[in-house]
Order: structure tokens, then C-alpha cells, then sequence
């Protein structure tokens, strides 16, 4: 297949050494010349050569969100016999400037990998970006088949398991799974810009967690909430919503008054989280599976987790997962090996054998 | 040291525990005698006989937050030459009450240990639930230099390291590092209760990290959030009023208007974010340090977790930190492997060398 790809960071660069290795025929432009020679100096496909007129099956669109529906109108008109798609992380706004600039929508089809890194531009790509994660597929009702087709032999090329969900519907999802929850992290994390250093101090794991993806780039995010607008802030309106409940039921405590009503409300928040936290698919995307947890004290020396990875393996056990907690201003950690049921007192009693010593 | 534990939960317990395998001699009670008798059971201590007059050192209240108060004042009744602590995670509440009932401080320091699990009660009690937490002491301007060195060495004996602070300091600290995460991870797990189960399916690791203490227990939850209604209030109402203005700001770039300074709204929620991140402390309380990042591909077969941690084992690199990221839809997962920089490279090439698939 001849791909043409338009935007050569950290997606489009990945996108083109995914292809490149699967064998396409990959060529690559830029807004900025230097950002697409150094796409190609990385072995993500070719530049074209001067005057030579590109024949692609398959534009794929890799810009910035707030460029995408230009450079999508433009790519259906310069290559009138070429399917196009992009890979924005919103598809309403996008179609709906293609529908107003009155484009032909039979040769588009709008997509999003679910795939990103902390870092951007074309020297983090990476040929395995895209391995085993999402790519959501957002055809219209006009979108040809042969289209729909191209885009999913790329996404499946690159990797990536396919998903088809409506515009819209794509928007509503990732506005509560990916925008918001960022906002979120954001909000609490900035609490902490000025907060001493004692108190800063006191952190744990929960905090860590809700707050790593805080550390995303904001010029980026602004441009996928600014094109998600709509969705995020019916969302984020609920959530404020619940979130002013939560402060009137506080100020009620505070003050003494009606503590049984604004207990409720505390309550009723905490196991509605309950109720959607527990939704959230674990390994592979299938439902959430109660492992057992083998909790290991590694010393803080060096080489005692390589000495504990040593020991697993030579006992055999499959691990499901493996997670470090690192305690406070104490010179060890402790992992927690997670097991099934079935496997956990036998791998507990072959590592205490070991000289390991276990938790809980 | 003789110590008296009163409430026998998971925290009461597993400081018995803690305490007896360090010497101390400790005995037990619960408002439930059943509850008392099972942790006795279980090693943490032993019970009062029938008419024994017990003179402890220190009695360390582990009772609910609701009913802490009123626990240490009758300990303090009940033994006129003991020291007492509670463990309760809000402070200022406990010492108010107190104070209000005429109480006398000088043989009381409040404490909290940083420590606890998604379990509760006795059964779940572990003599190891301390090690290398936090442990905050919150002595008054009364309160007997010999019942803070008392309250020390019971923390320092649990294997938990000491910090001290004012009880409204901590309040407040502990709101903006522990309360507030609680209550945004939950509002943000609450949006996924009614969500498709299309969108739910699109979750990813970021969802995932935000969302997991969302499945706190809410019974114990409410409680806390209501004792810290104050210093909780006041940092949610900051968020809030954040939300409130990215809220606005996304109505005004879905009706079209003021575009700039709405952008800018959301680029500065976002860089505070930034901001307030790079404060969490790294392993060990230390300022965060920058590892390098060795990416492996799991093959989704028996053993192929326990290959590797075999093979990282005998290629003998001291790991930092591990986490095993797990794609959607593919039968695979990806292992980040942190190391210190210089080990790095030579740690990729030694497992390219035996099979293994790197990423990026």
C-alpha cells in the first residue's frame, strides 16, 4: 500500500516506521521541511522527490488537532482518487469544518489511535507506538467501504486493535475517559503549586496515581479540550455538579447543621465511585479479575529486586502483575506479586524459602 | 512498654501485632469482645483477666474517627499515670472535642499513621503495615515531653518513620494530599457508573492510575471527610473554583466566542498541573529522580513474566522501579523497566540478546 503521511511528530513519525516495517510504501511532508527530513532520517518513509506527482492509496493526516480539518480538505483535493483519514484525539469538531468548507466526506473516514507518550516530535516515535492499543475508527454513513477498509489494514498494520464508534459517540466516551479524568489530575495536582513543603512531604501512592498524568503537555491538551469542548464540559458539568454537593455538605458539617443529610452526600459520592471505579476493564480489556497479592520486602540494596525477579522466575510462577510501593523516608519497598488464587501459597512458601521476606 | 490498644480493626491489630513481635507487652479491647478475642487470636496481644487492673504506658485508641474522642477521654479517665494516642486520619477534630470536654492534655499526642488497606478489620491486620510509612505526630504546647518520646518509640517499634506536625497543619496537609485525591478520584469514577459500555472499553492506563483509590470504602470515607469538613472545604473549594473557570471557558469555545482568553484558561489549568506534579516526591520521600525507561514486550503466554524477570535477574541490573502496562484488545502487554541512565543501554542490549522484543 502507498501511504502519504502529513505531520511528521511524534504519531505521524511513529506511523510511518509501523508501516515501513510492515512494507508499505511510505512518504512523508511537513509544515516544517526539517521536521519531515529528520521523519525520514529516522527510517519512518521518503520524501517525495521534486515535482514527482504522489499517487497514495491512503492519506493519513497527522497534524496538530487545530490544523487536522485543513490539511484533511486539502488532502482530498490534491489527491482526488486517495482515501484520507486523520488521526486527531477529537472527530466531531473535525467533521464538522469539513461539512461547512463542503468537502466530499464519501473518501474520508476520521480515526483515533489511543496512543500517546509524554514526550513529542518525530526523535520519541516509535515503530510500536500503536502495539495492542485502541484505534477508534469513526466512519459516517457516507464513508466508502474501500475507505473504511484502507484505514483499518493501516491500524491493524500498525498494530492496533480496531474499534467503530460514531463521531459523536467517540467524543462522549474519550470526554469521560481520558479528557475529564486529565482535567481532574490537573486540578488536584495543582493544588500542591503552593503548598509546604511538610505537606508535600506526607504524599503516598494514591496521590502519585491520580496525579501522573497531571504531568502531560499543556499546549496539546488545550488543543483537544478546546476540540472536545462540548463533550468535556457536559461531563466536567456533572462533575462540578457532585463536586459542589460535596462542598455544601462539608459547609453544613463545618457549621454543625444537618450532619445526617450531609453525611449522605459524602457517602453517595464515595460508592457512586465505588460503582464506576469497579467498571473499569483490567488486563486486555476484559473484566476486572480479583487476584491474589503476594506482598515481598525488598532491602534497599543494590541488585534485591533483580535477586527477586531471579528467584520468580526460577520458581515458575506466572505473575499477572507486578507493582512497586516504595515506603516513606524507610531504606526498602515492597512488591506486591499478583497472582491467581490458586498460585499465591505456593509462590508465598518457595520465596520465604528464599530468605524473602513476606507481608501480610 | 506496656501498651493498651482500644478498637481492634485492621489498624489496632496489626500494631498489636507489630508491638508484640517487637517485645512490647500488649493487651486488647473492643466495643465488640468478639472482635477483641479474634485479634488475640490471631497474635496481637492478649485480653485483660476478668478483674484485672491494668496500668499501662500508653493507651493507643484505634477506634473509628466518630468515636475517637470520646474513647481517649475515658482513657485518660480510666488511667490517670498513662500516656494516650489515637490514630485517627483528622486531628483538629479529636483535639476540639477534647478540649471541649475539659479534657487533660498533657498526657495526650495525637498520631497518624500514614497507613491502611482496602480491607478492614482484624483478619486483615499485618504486623508490617507500618514499615516504612509515615507516622505524624501532632503534640500540643501541653503536651508531657515523656508522652511524645512514649508515642516515638511505639511508631519507631511499628517500623514507621516520624514526622511532626501542628494538628491543624496536618488537617490541611493531609486534605491536599490525601482528602481532595480521594474525592476527585471518586467524582471521576462516578461519571463512568451509566457511561456505554463502548466508552468504558476505551479506558486506558491514565483512567486506570486516576480512578484506583476510588474503591475506598465509603463507610470509613465519610467519616474522614467529615472530621477534616474545614481544611477539605477549603482545598475544594480552590478546585472547584478552577473547574468553574474551565468550565466557563469551554462554553465559550463551543458558542465560538473569546476563543484566546478561554485557550488561556485551559493552557493555565493545565501548566499548574505541570507545576504541582513535579513536587510529588520520588522513592523514599527524595525529590522525584529521572530513571530511563527500558520497554519490553510480553508475550500473553504462561511464564513469559517470569522468563523475564529470570532473565533481568541473571543479567544482574539493579531495577528502580517496574510496571507492567497492559494493552486493550491484544494479547500482549508491555513491562517498563526504570533504570538509573548508565545501565540503560546495557540492560536493552542484554535482552535483545536473549529474544526479547524492546520498545522505543
Amino acid at each position: 500500500m502507498r501511504v502519504h503521511v502529513v505531520g511528521t511528530g511524534l504519531i505521524g513519525t511513529s506511523l510511518g516506521l509501523a508501516l515501513t516495517r510492515h512494507g508499505d510504501e511510505v512518504t512523508l511532508e511537513d509544515a516544517v521541511p526539517t521536521h519531515a527530513a529528520l521523519a525520514r532520517d529516522l527510517g519512518a518513509g521518503r520524501l517525495p522527490a521534486p515535482g514527482e506527482e504522489l499517487s497514495p492509496d491512503l492519506v493519513i493526516v497527522a497534524a496538530p488537532p487545530d490544523v487536522t480539518a485543513a490539511c484533511v480538505l486539502s488532502a482530498l483535493e490534491r489527491w482526488p482518487a486517495a482515501g484520507v483519514t486523520d488521526v486527531a484525539s477529537v472527530k466531531g469538531a473535525v467533521l464538522a469544518a469539513l461539512r461547512s468548507a463542503g468537502a466530499d466526506l464519501a473518501r474520508y473516514c476520521g480515526s483515533h489511535p489511543m496512543a500517546g507518550r509524554e514526550r513529542s516530535g518525530a526523535v520519541s516515535g516509535r515503530h510500536d507506538l500503536f502495539d495492542g492499543r485502541a484505534w477508534v475508527l469513526t466512519p459516517t454513513d457516507v464513508t466508502l467501504p474501500e475507505v473504511l477498509e484502507l484505514v483499518t489494514s493501516v491500524a491493524r498494520a500498525a498494530g492496533a486493535a480496531v474499534r467503530r464508534l460514531p463521531p459523536e459517540e467517540h467524543d462522549r466516551a474519550v470526554a469521560a475517559v481520558s479528557h475529564v479524568p486529565q482535567l481532574a489530575a490537573s486540578l488536584v495536582a495543582a493544588r500542591l503549586e503552593t503548598l509546604d513543603e511538610a505537606a508535600v512531604s506526607l504524599a503516598g501512592q494514591g496521590l502519585r496515581d491520580v496525579t501522573r498524568i497531571a504531568a502531560s503537555d499543556p499546549h496539546l491538551w488545550t488543543q483537544i479540550l478546546a476540540g472536545n469542548a462540548g463533550a468535556v464540559r457536559e461531563v466536567l458539568a456533572a462533575l462540578a455538579a457532585d463536586l459542589d454537593g460535596v462542598v455544601a455538605a462539608l459547609a453544613a458539617l463545618e457549621g454543625g447543621e444537618d450532619a445526617v443529610g450531609a453525611r449522605g452526600t459524602l457517602a453517595r459520592a464515595m460508592a457512586a465511585g465505588n460503582a464506576g471505579q469497579a467498571r473499569i476493564p483490567g488486563k486486555h480489556g476484559a473484566a476486572p479479575t480479583a487476584y491474589t497479592t503476594v506482598r515481598v520486602l525488598i532491602p534497599d540494596e543494590p541488585g534485591q529486586l533483580g535477586r527477586l525477579f531471579a528467584d520468580i522466575g526460577e520458581i515458575g510462577t506466572n505473575i499477572e502483575e507486578f507493582h512497586l510501593d516504595h515506603g516513606l523516608g524507610q531504606p526498602f519497598g515492597l512488591a506486591e506479586v499478583d497472582v491467581v488464587p490458586a498460585a499465591a501459597t505456593d509462590l508465598a512458601e518457595a520465596l520465604a524459602a528464599r530468605g524473602w521476606r513476606l507481608h501480610g
